[in-house]
């Protein structure tokens, strides 16, 4: 991510210095112009904007330890939590430094590209001040000025993500269970019927705003049915584990307590 | 979905018989000419094609217990096992009628109308005799003689639909504890980027076809840090469940079985 970024930037017409824990890492980037500098402390020095993207908070930290952020601007584009980002805004403010965190909703080859979006929050001016390097990445959103807000809904989306991406794993190896291949089921049967259910969400989205638990598609009845179906017939076609259990947990719970005839949306009051 | 289905052969021009357990709903399909039957077995008898959907394959052997089958087409379009459609199947061909199972894919709303799908497997004489019928019922796609394929195939589909509504019922929840409204989350982020990250999957399937499982986008290393940061967010933002909690556990073993590297698409292989 890291690389997609510097070199979108320079793409963009900026001047970069770089560092990478492994320095071999930023060599192409070097070639085309970038500074590589010996030291994270050095890098920071170098510009008035640092943007760091790591493994993690903990790598952010140890990696910035030495470096003097006072007068820079910090965009931290590393995934966390709100409160990782909080302590790490505070800590930048305290060295006299503004804090700007980011969500990166793309995968790398999509940076640069329309249809990239990072949310930001934190420091206003310091957006305002650098909307434009930030809009060379992606769209540049920004959420609100608790840096704790572009990390929580970074990790709301990343949720939707995954939650679609263990139905796609789980429903290939049911499919695959009776010998179709994974290609064929997913192109042929499961992407089409994806695309049209993903339309209902908007409409249960509002449903949940205002508590409206009723359905006129199918109900928690019908579906506790499927849910259990999908988990006995799992088990004789021979799979080691069913992703949707606390799904079916949640639905069995709430059909237990006398709700059959709500919808899915209402199981957003069981989360 | 009985009354979507009956409504859609009637406006196709179909002469129906109905029979439902509380007879009132067939009322309105009575007032626009359908012939009510007193029982389950005098709907059988009226006509040489019969559809069934109800709650449960229990609740379909108890409604047909008493009907004569003889030289019918039996289309059982109630969701079920594999297990159960074959053993459906092998009880109808016993009364010398034709078996055909169905797996609908459509909320009520979308049967007759475009982008509705229903899978058939079983009796493929009775599937060709028939094809109009069910044509316009919804596209009608035959998958194979075995009656336990449409009912698989359709459980995995419902599966990859559920993992997408537990996505995103979590991702609600997690922007909700932060004061966003599920309709501005869903309408302004999630969806678009769900839109997006579904259309990786076709170049998953190639890559489990292939049993490649390296990656170019975000390994499993990353990913199980961002899932182990959305459970810890979610207990700090006060959530109750995390739905994604199976789908954490099996990145985190294949990350500690060493395959850090490897891709998303990789976790079919511990299903
Ligand atoms: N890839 C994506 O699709 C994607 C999408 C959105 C957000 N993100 C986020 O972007 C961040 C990076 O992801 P990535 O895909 O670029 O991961 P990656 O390819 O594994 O790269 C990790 C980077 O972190 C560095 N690093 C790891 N531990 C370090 C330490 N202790 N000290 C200093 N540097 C350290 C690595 O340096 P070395 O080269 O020395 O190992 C490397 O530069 C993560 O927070 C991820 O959630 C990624
Ligand atoms: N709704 C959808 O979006 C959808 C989509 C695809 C597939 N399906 C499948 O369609 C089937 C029916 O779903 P639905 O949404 O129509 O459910 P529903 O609205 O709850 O209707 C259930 C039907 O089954 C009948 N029934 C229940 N128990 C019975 C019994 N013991 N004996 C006789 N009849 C009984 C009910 O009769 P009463 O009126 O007397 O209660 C009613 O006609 C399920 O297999 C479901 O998986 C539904």
């Amino acid at each position: 991510m890291g690389t997609a970024l510097a070199e979108t930037l320079m793409n963009a017409g900026h001047d970069l210095t770089v560092w990478n824990r492994t320095a071999a890492k930023a060599d192409a980037l070097a070639a085309r112009g970038a500074v590589k500098a010996e030291t994270a402390a050095e890098a920071v020095a170098a510009s008035p904007l640092v943007i760091v993207v790591t493994f993690d908070y903990a790598s952010v930290e140890s990696t910035l330890k030495g470096a003097d952020l006072g007068g820079k601007v910090l965009v931290n584009l590393t995934s966390g939590r709100p409160a990782e980002a909080r302590r790490t805004a505070e800590w930048v403010r305290g060295q006299g430094g503004e804090y700007l965190d980011g969500g990166i909703m793309a995968v790398p080859q999509m940076i640069g590209q329309p249809g990239a979006l990072i949310l930001y929050s934190g420091s206003r001016t310091a957006f305002d001040r650098y909307e434009g390097e930030l809009g060379a990445l992606a769209e540049a959103r920004f959420m609100g000025t608790d840096p704790g807000v572009a990390p929580l809904l970074d990790l709301a989306m990343l949720t939707g993500m995954y939650g679609q991406i263990a139905g796609m794993m789980q429903g290939v190896a049911l499919a695959r269970s009776e010998g179709m291949s994974a290609a064929d089921f997913t192109h042929n049967l499961l992407m089409p019927w994806l695309r049209a259910m993903l339309e209902l969400m908007p409409g249960w989205a509002e449903e949940i705003d205002a508590k409206s638990w009723g359905t006129d598609v199918a109900n928690l009845g019908v579906n506790g049915v499927a849910l259990r179906m999908i988990e006995q017939a799992g088990r004789e076609q021979g799979l080691e584990r069913n992703l949707l259990a606390p799904l079916k947990e949640v639905v069995d719970k709430r059909v237990a307590d006398g709700n059959a005839d709500h919808g899915l949306q209402s199981l957003v009051e069981e989360l």
